[in-house]
């Protein structure tokens, strides 16, 4: 158990799986990190993962959550169309905790930015005990001298566009909510219990595969306004419109098989995007046009307008329905 | 309470009290923040302060603890060399606390910002419900163009110097646990039932007021290697001992009126650093010598050796005991 084992063991069992970042210039082991900032800019986030609202111990394990929570981060920095370069990690674990888990996790760090972010690598961090498991992750990134990419810059005419999945996470939770959460307590899966595409879903919820590399790519393209889809794209298109004081009038036909589905599920981390008309990168697909701001309707589909569908997790989280 | 609140309406409570950090490019709102490294290099480091293991909801409120969350995090920025220019903030609250907790935490962190590290601010951040109150903090920090200072720099014949206070805070705390905790349950100070100097050391542990500024002085003035005093004197001191591969020196008469105090207490924050013999700028004091490195004995105090009396705030989290 982590209660009986020394810091130092811990973050030796921590350093151990826990490369260096291809931007680090001081690496763990000193009172901070120094990381790279060629551009003379760093853009920085933060997100966390509290057992509670955003996972259930009995469906995830240390390495699918390492994973999520440095995938979600490295999400918002190429949202902004920057290249991560490193995370940090501030983890607070309940001392019942075994140290295997806390290896598990940071394997699932090492494996997620080597797969989603190369060269980025948890640079520094800081462990604690907590009554309740929290992963509270900061993500670094370098705009290699271009511009930040806001949600404030999309213009009447562009093309609306997106990388990645759309509601396929959100289908996976409500797998998991709906079929193995008995008496509101969550139990394994049963593979066996799933059908056609759940345990995609599933996975796509507890170890997400965002476009991390196409932020740039959408930046370098020409990129007028960018954000990471994590609260569904109903409210995060809103957002974005919003920001840019247009209305984003989507195509029901463009979002899949399931538009509804699309529109309100959250926590893909596709990237949305707008570009100037015809001037869509690989990797986007267009699902709509900017046009300029309809009152009081800043998000349509199929001509009607779109309600804030999405997820307001703070208002939800402990309420056990999606 | 929180958990009846939208998190927009959270949100602008925060960013009512949050002013623009002077360097940062594009501020909250957008998925990451940008904020300028004019030297072409960041210092990141993290810290958490999570209910229990590192503090008691009725020793503390809201704003004392968004200014040592600031605190601790800047005085690791300083122990770099390095100006602190921006803060992440994660925040996991439990839905029963009140709005005016949130917005007195606010206040703490910018105030802490102003009267420690000025034109330093939040940037950016992360709201989440959870059972444990949690803040974990990431600063970053620009070097102004000179390299790290890292513990691995002392050499023999350097003066070992320090700026700011030795074991005030865990002085403070150890008021708190032993006159303020009966039955194990933290209860309020009663300011009638302290003696001389009590208050001051329970605000140095509740409120600390590290020299931040003095880190990039000490730089500038060819500090060998530096670091933040966060364990305790003994334990901090051998680790850059060790790192350095040298021996620390220390005069017990240099110490103050508790030199067992100030080689035992952690958590002033206060900046231990190695300078050419000498070279101590305005704000540090002597108090030892490097000295090549004694076999089995990285720190000595009137020449007998210091076991590490330090803290393992792991190992020791959820024992009351300091």
């Amino acid at each position: 158990m982590i209660g009986e084992v020394s810091e130092g063991r811990i973050l030796r069992t921590i350093l151990e799986r826990t490369p260096a970042s291809a931007f680090s210039l001081l690496g763990p082991g000193d009172d901070a990190a120094v990381i790279s900032a060629p551009s003379g800019a760093v853009v920085a986030t933060t997100d966390t993962l509290v057992e509670g609202p955003d996972f259930r111990a009995a469906w995830t394990n240390g390495y699918d959550l390492g994973w999520k929570a440095a995938a979600v981060n490295l999400a918002d920095v190429a949202a902004m169309g920057a290249r991560p370069t490193a995370l940090l990690v501030a983890l607070a674990v309940p001392k019942e905790r075994r140290l295997s888990f806390v290896a598990a996790l940071a394997d699932g760090f090492r494996d997620a930015c080597d797969a989603l972010a190369p060269g980025c690598a948890v640079v520094g961090g800081d462990l604690t005990v907590s009554a309740t498991l929290t992963v509270a992750v900061t993500a670094l990134g370098d705009l290699e001298g271009r511009t930040a990419v806001t949600r404030a810059g999309a213009r009447a005419g562009d093309d609306v566009a997106i990388a990645g999945e759309m509601g396929v996470a959100a289908h996976g939770l409500s797998v998991l909510f709906s079929r193995f959460h008995p008496d509101g307590t969550a139990v394994p899966v049963d593979p066996t219990k799933l059908a056609e595409g759940e345990a995609e879903a599933i996975a796509a919820q507890l170890r997400p595969v965002p476009p991390i590399g196409l932020g740039p790519v959408a930046a370098v393209a020409g990129a007028t306004a960018m954000m990471d889809v994590s609260d569904g794209l109903a409210l995060d298109a809103r957002r974005l419109a919003e920001a840019s004081g247009v209305t984003l009038s989507l195509e029901a036909s463009a979002l899949g098989v399931h538009p509804r589905r699309a529109l309100a599920g959250g926590e893909d981390h596709a990237l949305l995007a707008t570009f100037p008309a015809g001037a869509l990168p690989p990797g986007f697909r267009q699902i709509g046009s900017v046009i300029p701001a309809v009152e009081n309707a800043p998000l349509l589909c199929d001509g009607e307008p779109v309600g804030p569908l999405g997820w307001d997790p703070y208002r939800d989280a402990g309420a056990d329905a999606v």
